[in-house]
């Protein structure tokens, strides 16, 4: 029997996260009620809130109060919401399953679907820039940190270079992922040091980088090997669609020392960070370990 | 012979949004070079630019320099750009034609579309974040109302409301077209007054409001009497659709004088602006006068 891959993982800040997002009705117009639930039925699937725990686990590791910074890890929980909603389109990946439901368009509708991954990517926004406390030019900080990570030279960006096919080589499929996933991933740190103070925030953001290279080595080889319930997407979606991971590419066994590598890499780069971040080096454990 | 609706139209103005926009290229990655172009293609199909020229206007009528807040008014114009493309794809209004080209989705694909519009959303925020001048509180200031903007109490929202046909009253008609063109027309002149000092935008928005009524009720006029060579997109489609329009609510003559009144409304309102507003007069005479 395994060690549960979840053990150590901050429950606390996962709570908090958890909470603050379900409280969060958009205050829409009655007459909007069912964009609003089509919004929150993709938002509150569940998951391990990765993104806005690791704002929430980035605050406290520089002794600051996790609850100061809701407001900004809860909009990059409403950004990868929204990419998962546009990535599963089926213009995109055509994907029916996420996180063990149907998905938004499956659920709402192709048209509603795209307005609501368009209303949270707009709300994450309103959320951070009318919610989060702070002086305004760390608040102005991570909101431009965000709209660099999602933009085209973020994870829109990412989101092309992978419908395109555009993984020729292994520059390219490190690019791809920086862009797709890891940018929104490093944000999410970077915010977090932002929002507490911190002046040089490249050392947060060398140790978020491989946080998101583990995310995606560790994404590639689930995909394989997972099961589609545990999984709670469809599996062997990658394979079928010819995209180059880093298992075609590496194979499974090269895939698996890669993902060593990266959380070896990641936890020295932990080390070096002002205070102490047992919280951080716990999700990133949950990275690598993690089942689904 | 009729007179030249656009007599009177800031060219300056127009002609200093133009460059700037021309000059966007987005700096994406070589691969995904095809992403920007997409996003390019849709941005630099001409026309008026009237959210940007709204925003320089306005910022001239107080007696700043226009050419201080092209990032801010250039940022609307990627994010009404970013609408039209969403708007137009097959699971929403299934056009082909705007601005008298090709919809995104025909010339780039439907996943490459989603995307462009997505991409320009991002890089709109990133360009008021990363290239507008000024304190860190009024920029603060326009981006929190371009992100009140585009949510689902604004943009998104009467998107949302007019692809669910929940237009079933005058009440109903009026909030749907506030939330979907009035609101970011609004945001337009707001974030020019409040990148320029302005400390009270109560009086600003007012004049905004009556701007985007007028603006939908000729929109609708346009849709049913305009030639598509002239408007440069398909033209009819409210009516094939079904949808209630300010045309076939009142009909045409009563739809003409609700936009005649918005329009005395708006030069009411603009006459109680601090300072002389010629552009904007001639903005609002352009936007009732317009045949496209």
């Amino acid at each position: 029997m395994t060690a549960d891959p979840a053990a150590g993982y901050p429950a606390d800040l996962l709570e908090l996260a958890e909470t603050y997002l379900q409280q969060l009705d958009f205050r829409a117009d009655p007459r909007a009620a069912t964009l609003a639930e089509a919004m929150r039925y993709s938002l509150l699937a569940g998951g391990k809130r990765i993104r806005p725990v690791l704002t929430l686990a980035t605050a406290r590791s520089r002794g600051a109060d996790p609850r100061a910074v809701l407001p900004a890890a809860c909009a990059l929980e409403l950004i990868h919401t929204y990419s998962l909603i546009h990535d599963d389109l089926p213009a995109i990946d055509d994907d029916t399953l996420r996180r063990g439901r149907p998905t938004c368009h499956v659920a709402y509708g192709e048209d509603v679907a795209i307005l609501a991954g368009d209303g949270l990517f707009a709300e994450a926004f309103r959320l951070l820039l009318t919610c989060q406390q702070g002086e305004p030019e760390p608040v102005l900080a991570a909101v431009t940190e965000i709209s660099r990570a999602t933009g085209v030279q973020g994870m829109v960006g990412g989101q092309y270079m992978d419908i395109a096919g555009a993984a020729a080589d292994d520059d390219d499929l490190r690019t791809l992922h920086a862009l797709k996933t890891g940018r929104l991933i490093e944000a999410a740190v970077v915010c977090g040091a932002l929002l507490t103070g911190a002046d040089d925030v490249a050392s947060y953001r060398a140790y978020a980088a491989e946080l998101g290279l583990l995310f995606q080595i560790v994404d590639d080889i689930l995909d394989e090997t997972g099961a589609a319930a545990e999984l709670g997407k469809s599996v062997g979606k990658d394979r079928a669609q010819d995209k180059v991971t880093y298992v075609s590419r590496f194979g499974m066994e090269r895939a698996a020392q890669l993902a060593d590598q990266a959380e070896a890499r990641a936890r020295h780069l932990l080390r070096s960070l002002p205070g102490s971040a047992p919280d951080l080096l716990a999700v990133t454990a949950y990275i690598h370990r993690r089942r689904r």
